[in-house]
């Protein structure tokens, strides 16, 4: 068994509010990340995939692939994007980190699991200081 | 002739948009910078003052001092805020970098100089690819 | 299962040196981390906890409370110190990175289990090139 | 049980080619990583051990110990290398990070095994971008 | 003046190597930067142009351009190639940080001067520790 | 012209304080900076050298000269030392980084000039958020 990752990154506009409470409640759960206007993130996204290595190639899976994958299916409806409103994966949902790395593996899962592969992990940085990692 | 630096970081959102273009032209202008509902960044910000150094204390600036106006007069006013709509010496501005950074040393210029030492730069990361500096 | 880290800084002196050991022994074993008049490092924490995301507010922790939690109950023991001297949970031990990785894990696993989530890694780097992580 | 980490750092030429493929089958599998007058990257190796802290010196494993086991295995033999041409425990084999990983493995386990410790972890950073870890 | 840079990557092999000198004599002058066999490195480019913002953008130049500049006439021609083997603009050159930075200032100068900005700088790391800046 | 810059670290303690001012003084100026027991930091030491690309070599300074001579001048008596104690070149000196930055310079300025090149600049890291750079 053996663990390849590809990281990308993202750029992106987000608040974290419940539209069923009022500013005040939100200010008062969620701090400065509640402020009405918008603030802002350079996400980093690290995908992990494990499985075995194919004799033939010397790879567990081809990187330009998982990369064309990661960015048309995620990082380009990501990218210089509101999390909030622009987003259909991210619709109806608090616009958390832990949220956004939940919904990143739903999206990849699949695909990953069809290339004979295994999805292990997705890790998003929100900022050097504040990451989170979901395992499925 | 010395010259320090003090590291400071904001999370904001902004866009690159001009109120008097209409949304094609700022796109066709701007790329993805220009999309409608925002995106964001994690900046970074340096600030170098130069000056001799004080023989009674070793220092050409107290840190801790540098550190106060910084956040107190910039980054205070840039964090988790939307850079066009929040942020009163951005009004009217163009949201680039290379705006921040010379509005940065506008505000920060004077209080230096009244401290006896000379702001030598202003340096803004938007990404880690891209960053921009004034020198007054 | 999802896992979220918040990372904090902080800079102290130390060295490995046993009391009950002359110099020459301390310095065989340890070579030039015994060196009598101490040296020091820019320490680098990652505190991560585990659990299920909370639907209410879509975090698994909130931050602000666990940077609150570490700075109270680690950061501000540490930083600026001296492991060897001044800090109350290191007294008696050898001061290196593993047995702070396990004292820091001894003080904050009871106050992040009493929260209702669970303390998964602490991770502290001395430098860049050695680091140490303790999961209970 | 404690995990410690090594970081070392390497810089070698490769390309990713099998010799019984002619260069157009290898252009079209591996890309550009084909090219026939190699490449090369700044590669970062960390190797993590874990077992238990000896209480008389408070250390998992001797990190000089350690530090001189890798370079002597492993990095001398590699560094300002060609992976596909220079590297007796690469011969026949992909120079793919996947291989590179597994073939450090093979030669670090029985020599930390034999020092009283497990090894846990190799991983292999080509860039920043792409890493592989290896578990055994 | 205002002062704006991009960053961008190549992985390229390349040695050290006089081809009028013997294997001996370039190993006594260039040590193991001269093994026959190549290495190589991540490089990273950093490009430093500066003039005046355009008021109707608030840019100094369009970092959509210059990224184009930079890779279509300088990283395509480096990226996964040999420096000595594969380079027009490094033919008949050793294949030096100094002498690559100043390459791609040769190339790069007069584009950009066309483009009514002056270019500042160029700078090359060929590791973290080691970096090259030509101001022209 | 070019610039070449190499990099070394070193890892000590210090703690900001005169010996003529009482602790409270010291503290009053020097906050936690002033703790009696020490602290301490993993430094950064960018030393910058410059002028012409030797036509034989391609080089600007051989960098294994380079590295060798800050080692043996400057680091090997500053890694794993108390500044304040143990370093000749500091003594009667505020530990300040100022202070080490024009110190560093003094020791190395008459090496590189009896060399043939021209030192350019000496940068010191405290911390990744401060630090200082001296150019004579």
């Amino acid at each position: 068994m053996i663990y390849i990752t590809r990281k990308e990154n993202f750029n992106a506009a987000h608040k974290l509010s419940r539209t069923d409470w009022s500013l005040e409640k939100n200010q008062e759960v969620f701090g400065k990340c509640a402020n009405p206007n918008w603030h802002g993130h350079n996400y980093q996204l690290f995908v992990t995939v494990k499985g075995e290595v194919n004799p033939e190639t010397g790879f567990l899976v081809d990187l330009k692939w998982l990369k064309q994958v990661i960015n048309a299916n995620v990082v380009d409806k990501l990218d210089h994007q509101n999390l909030n409103l622009d987003v259909d994966f991210m619709k109806g949902k608090l616009a958390s980190t832990e949220n956004l790395a939940i919904a990143i593996w739903d999206i990849l899962n699949p695909i990953i699991v069809a290339e004979g592969v295994q999805l292990h992990s997705i890790k998003v940085y929100e900022t050097e200081n504040n990451f989170v990692e979901y395992l499925g």
